[in-house]
């Protein structure tokens, strides 16, 4: 925790101050709870009622907001994003500690940057490389040849397979799996065989990869995940899936593999797409809705009954069931009817 | 594994034996599969039909079902509860077996009470807190400033992170991920930018967390697990979540963030919420089922279409995509055939 | 990789050579980025197009399309599986290398092939036994009283708990975790109370396991995977599953507790089912769907409303909601037509 005034932070990310400039802040903290030494924000509405009552040193607002802020307003054209940024001052990301942990195994023909951490108990394997600031963290295991590029960060218990090749300031999280055989099996006459999956992984710059996500390696070319790529926690990426840039997606998503994901799309939680499928810059689909096939074009896309009283749920569930039924009675009431009206 | 007395068993947990109290037993059994040496139990009334002919030496029922035991009878109340108690006296849990395993790691300001046990290759960071009991699994990691509760268990590659706070016995599984962090990102002009995560997790007693299930630690404040939660493997707990007590999921649940869930609720397998929502005590969400609205009350809620045949299946789709245009044509039928009613 | 002679590879696999058998391949390519030293197949129908045009030195194809091969054709009865052989001649799974690696810690009491490899850091439980050429990654955590089979490869961070009886040839791969404890708590009067899971796991021979799939030891008998069983990436199997030899599941599937799936079953992505179900030999079931009661005999089965605009989305659940009003009014206006008919 670094303490900083606040008259500095508006400096710093071009904000203006309403208020007492030389206001100290060390920590975040939300309205309800905040104290004089706490930075707080205003970014949903829904939380406008808690401003007035904050005893938040500084809120960064909006200027529409700032007259209402008992204390220090930090007025921003976008309020939550400069929060973020002035957050990530106060709690800046603990530097790599150079050096190798005890206990730490790294193959002889690895290449390890001396400004790189390496944590307690982690593996780097046969040629690979780790880069300059990079922090692997305890019993992470890097396999052969892959390289993890400047800055990145691998948390504790991370898995990297053989020939997997990170940009530079990646975020990965506990259990993530990158580099796993891609599913990919053929029938023979004795059961399925296991077809070799031999493409690795290309992950671009800034991206960020959740706790226990998987993503395997491509069958034959790599599987690949673009610049500025957000992956939250226990997501599947299929095998030859590519992601485009600054694409986003909450937890438990599934791609099927060989699907094309354009660049800024979102993907609410538990929505999946199955394989094969190409689908545009810019579409969003929200949380557990199913892509069953291409989408050419941004747009918003769903599919999800959400939940209802049990009884109506069956109910509703059983008058499905018939729906072909129901739509054939209909038309042939509408026949019937014309019939009548025409022997009037 | 342990021989016990049937009469001692029944002393020990208040229920009343019907044959000879001089059984021994030392593992076990389901009714079918059961040995003179084995404990079973009816519990489901769909297996009443196993226990006439079951061989088992002693079997825990209620006392409708005692009379149709061949063998000695162990009366109880709730034979499911009492079998379990029973089954943990003849497979009690190993007891810690104090001291530092091969190859662990604990940082010097770590502070590892002598009766707990810490695993071979475990790690254990800065300022943490093993307390007395408890076991840690080989090759499991601690964080910084984490504190682990009196007798609670790790099992091996579990990933604690930073400032977590867990109480006594509790148990988390293999692969389970606790304090990563929670999905903040924010849109800056050249892409995403990561909100820091600075709230920690605090968990509460007697909780269980399944294999592969991860916990993220809170935005600002921390993420929030009741005493007696239990949480099945690969669920996914954003960040902000507060879960009441003795509240129950099934595995692949997926709480998305800044949820509150009250107390002795239950949620079905890969069942779900989206986030910032209220749900109330007591509610039963069946699996798959997807809430995406506050829930105010106690009650059961559903939300899944199940399994159909693919070309029925098929059929009621198309005619679920003409469902507003059918309720359409209903209407004006309903219309027309007022007006001619009328018109008679 | 291998350098190969086309025409011993034909040799090997019982396929004809159509053009120059001494061409030679060393890797595989798409039939779009093959060059000449690349070995390509034509499997599915809509890369036809590519075939004309591609550099490959040399294409597995079926008899209909070997004119089409601009190089050399290997003409097989099933292109797919012949290139996977192939594929697998070209890039052999690196064998074992015998010995315990850095950091690896063994009991005492387990007992290791000297032909098996034993990763760095991994650690090797009382009691377990490691075949000859098993491979154990690094990290890799084997438990108390378990078998990995001959020929069986455990990649980095697995965990095999207790009492996992695995076969011969198995892989498994990074975060998956077998022989955790099966979800059974029953209600005590302060709070859920656990069954205590006492059935281990047995997995046959050529099965493989996904990277952080999760199965659960049974309750009492063990949960029991079938020979040839193929499962995906982030699978939850619950306690007492029984699954029939050579059924596959794709990614995210869930199977409760307790459910008996046949032979030859094959499961779509993030498919499931409910507890206690017994499932024929040779069902399909389609992505997402849910299977909520027995199937008893071979079929396919879904249960997916795939996504569609949010807006007709949105109409078509409210319409949905109101599927029971509907089919009522219905109803209503047949009896009325009928009652207009009878009158005239």
């Amino acid at each position: 925790m670094t303490e900083r005034c606040v008259g500095d932070l508006a400096v710093q990310f071009g904000c203006e101050v309403q208020g007492d400039p030389e206001t100290r802040v060390s920590r975040v903290a939300t309205l309800a709870n905040a104290d004089g030494a706490s930075l707080a924000f205003l970014a949903n509405p829904s939380y406008r009622v808690q401003l007035e009552a904050t005893a938040a040193g500084a809120v960064v607002v909006a200027e529409a907001d700032a007259d209402a802020v008992p204390s220090t307003a930090i007025v921003a054209a976008d309020p939550y994003l400069t929060y973020a940024r002035m957050a990530g001052v106060l709690y800046p990301s603990p530097a790599a500690q150079p050096g190798i942990g005890p206990g730490a195994q790294v193959d002889p023909t690895a290449s390890v940057d001396p400004s790189a951490e390496i944590g307690p108990n982690a593996v780097i394997g046969a040629g690979s490389v780790i880069a300059a600031h990079v922090v692997i963290g305890a019993g992470t295991v890097v396999g052969r040849h892959s390289t993890i590029g400047e800055a990145s960060r691998l948390a504790p218990n991370v898995t990297i397979m053989d020939d997997v090749v990170m940009g530079v300031r990646c975020v990965v999280h506990s259990g993530a799996v990158i580099g796993s055989d891609g599913f990919g099996i053929a029938r023979g006459p004795a059961g399925w065989e296991r077809v070799p999956q031999v493409g690795g992984v290309i992950i671009g710059d800034d991206v960020d990869v959740g706790a226990s996500t998987s993503i395997d390696r491509g069958a034959i070319e790599p599987t690949r995940i673009g610049n500025g790529v957000k992956l939250d926690n226990q997501i599947q990426i299929g095998h030859n899936t590519v992601i485009g840039e600054h694409t986003v997606m909450a937890g438990m998503v599934g791609i099927a593999g060989s699907t094309t994901i354009g660049a800024n799309c979102a993907f609410g939680g538990n929505s999946g797409t199955t394989g094969h499928l190409s689908i545009a810059d810019g579409v969003i689909i929200t949380a557990r809705c199913t892509v069953t096939g291409d989408i050419d074009a941004p747009g918003t896309f769903g599919g999800v009954f959400p939940h209802e009283d049990i009884r109506s749920h069956q109910r509703n569930v059983a008058r499905y069931r018939q729906l072909d039924k129901l739509a054939r009675r209909l038309s042939a009431l509408e026949k019937r009817l014309k019939d009548n009206e025409n022997t009037e």
